[in-house]
């Protein structure tokens, strides 16, 4: 090869962790096409009666986005990685990449039209994103317990938000679990809504601080 | 590791934003191969009567194709991104990741022979095809109001041209979908060319001044 | 976010169409495991009986481990994209993501055990495999008329390289179909051997002038 | 274009090496969540019995995480990429990217509860999962016979402690795969096991000469 022998100058770490990560999200939100199949009856009136496939593939398709955007915000404030912080971040990728289980679990129970199927698979969905935020609180916990990992002074003041913002879905998936045993397509609703929130918080911050 | 603590140079803002849709449209674009699986009935037979199904994969593969082309030439004139850029651009990643979707429709309505199924298929691929130039109008919107975002003076002359662009697409999906009811393998070969017409635009540029 | 407004130092342009080939290359090679599926059968008696599956699956892996590492050896003498070489690169693209189609129908051909359809499975293979010389030689001409895109001036002997080694599989496939329906598995082994011939050609050069 | 005819700065070599390894790796890790499909039967009873399925894709997740992890750890050290390394690198790749196979052949077997099926599928992924200190034995030797590809001096100690590190898998994956005659769910959770302890190596270095 031409440049064979050339000395090669490396991207820092953290670029490769990030690469990493945005393409296990990537893949994960992605895969989620998978579960809007070909219905096996009428074309036309799976497409009507099926809504609650597609509330569901968009619940997860924002959960993923809110964990990446939010991912991409906490980078731009990490200056070093170490292995530990790789291992809780190899949690988040875990949790994050299960998601297409649940949707398709409510894709395959919805096409069923078996109630209890439909509630199962809303608990399970309201399990996996319960998973989240303890991720979420591991990785931010890590970074503020070691703050020379992260770029200036603001981070700590950031950790605590941010932490704060992840109990919030700890709160919101247990409760939309107990709503699933009520009525299943409103717990997708709510599993669509949590995420809209946090992608919310970014794009309307409480504070304007963050704007230069 | 041996670099655990390097202080790390981390990539800009913008090319972890392409880097991530880079993979989304890159998988999306790929996965659209799981729906040329292996037929039940000869496989030689099948290879001659299930050409739909390869104007159908074409047709995805280019506006997906396209999609990314035109990305990759919009984020030439980005220079900055914020959080509402960033969930614009979430927006064309959604729309762009359906895809897969009714071409796995339409390879099942095509193998199963029947003409409703059809018809439904392409309507539905052109009711997400009619989606692209929406989330491309809310991108180029955002960034025609937001010039600071943009690295010079001939952004708002692209951003004009752009939208313009768009709204092609917004009047030909439309038509294709009527034209599915008289003859849905008419509307597979429109939404095929639509795509090559984008491409075009990037290749025979109608001003040549983009050229040096 | 903290660095929204930062002034961002994109990457180059063809580093954004490497690593979208890379990702298509990536999935498209990630996907054939789904070929290797769980047996309806018996797992012991399957392992041992779909050994075809696996060279096919050999075949197709090291196929696009050979475009990649041609793509790779290719775009380390690249020093400006265009357009148009956009658009054979997307060719190549469209190419090489078609190989998990016909490795699922060897897949499907061998463990029905139905003799024409693993004829009709490796003339698939064949003719999708003859494809690729086709696009390589699109895009390698285009660069030997457009020197200029070229890092320097070994570029155009380089070219004249590359294209002559694509005519090997120009001659190859269509022998290999032909041998398909004398014994459809040395078909298999040819399309397995092929891409390693090409692997070869850059870990052992014929010319050791590449290396320093 | 823009910046069509902008000389690129190209990514040095090994970046796209990596790039393109840790695609794989992210699409293999992935790809898992598709053997946690929704099940035939009743979801909730399903989410309580197939709970050796959840072992497995936590193994086979774990697994490809700790490659990914000491492939960054091991690219730190590398300064220059030849063919025979990409080589080298692609071997490790093919056999990373083959998990999801073993995962899925479980997955069906425990959901069949056929006993000979549950042992033929963990032989099965005890057989891939030998393979892995095998790629490494390869990449890692050839490192140690061409020290000028690594950094600097500390590389050849790394090299002698990472052969010793897989030769612990050499061991470990036959004996799992005799275990695995006896219970198949003990061998699925020293699957699951092994990976953690190769991560524990990073996390815990038994030096600490590595932090600074």
């Amino acid at each position: 090869m031409a440049d064979q022998d050339a000395v090669t100058r490396r991207l820092p770490e953290s670029t490769r962790v990030e690469g990493f990560s945005d393409g296990v999200f990537a893949i994960a939100l992605t895969l989620l096409v998978l579960n809007l199949r070909a219905p096996d009856t009428s074309v036309a009136h799976a497409l009507l009666t099926d809504w609650p496939v597609y509330v569901a593939y968009l619940a997860a398709f924002l959960n993923i986005a809110a964990i990446w955007i939010h991912h991409h915000d906490l980078f731009t404030r990490v200056r070093r990685v170490d292995a530990r912080l790789i291992c809780a971040n190899l949690l988040l990728l875990l949790i994050a990449s299960l998601f297409p289980w649940p949707a398709s679990v409510i894709s395959a129970a919805v096409r069923s039209g078996d109630r209890s199927n439909e509630v199962a698979a809303a608990v399970l969905y309201a399990a996996v994103g319960f998973l989240v935020p303890l991720a979420w609180i591991v990785l931010y916990s890590y970074l503020g317990r070691h703050p020379r990992l992260l770029r200036d002074e603001t981070g700590s003041a950031f950790i605590r938000t941010a932490i704060r913002r992840a109990l919030v879905s700890v709160v919101v998936y247990p409760a939309a679990a107990v709503l699933a045993f009520v009525e299943p397509v409103a717990a997708l609703v709510a599993f669509a809504a949590l995420p809209l929130f946090f992608i919310g918080t970014l794009v309307f911050p409480a504070d304007s601080a963050a704007s230069p």
